[in-house]
């Protein structure tokens, strides 16, 4: 198999696999067990892999760090207002 | 700056991000915000990318996602361990 399919599969699930995150911290209210510093750093993880992919004009990079900001960007939101 | 910079940095925040909530799930055990839906998807994320590096031969990736599965097995061990 061609690494370019291992590489799709993965841009895609790293897309898209922390909406249910997202979504449970909004449906509980519950972030307790939640890390803030961890969930900070992953923010400015991907805002720098997309500020990358902008520079590079990578689309792959820049549409697969554009939801994970807004997905980690909704579970930091939930992190600093549940506490 | 050089687009590689931003890439250098995303690459090393993105290893060591998950070593704070790794941390404190195993210091807390309590796992209960923690959605094991987007843990499990974010471990076959790295997984994934840590294939990609192997078949490319690309050391950065293998380096930055071998530490990122450590980091993300911890955290799913401790949410399968603690509910």
């Amino acid at each position: 198999m061609s690494p370019m399919y291992i590489g799709f599969v993965a841009a895609i699930l790293g897309t898209i696999c922390w909406i249910p995150q997202a979504w449970k911290v909004w449906a509980t209210r519950d972030t307790s067990s939640l890390s803030l510093a961890s969930n900070l750093m992953f923010l400015a993880t991907v805002s720098l892999w997309l500020v990358y992919g902008i520079m590079v004009t990578d689309w792959p990079l820049i549409l697969a760090n554009t939801c994970a900001v807004m997905a980690v960007l909704t579970i930091v939101t939930a992190k600093l207002k549940f506490g």
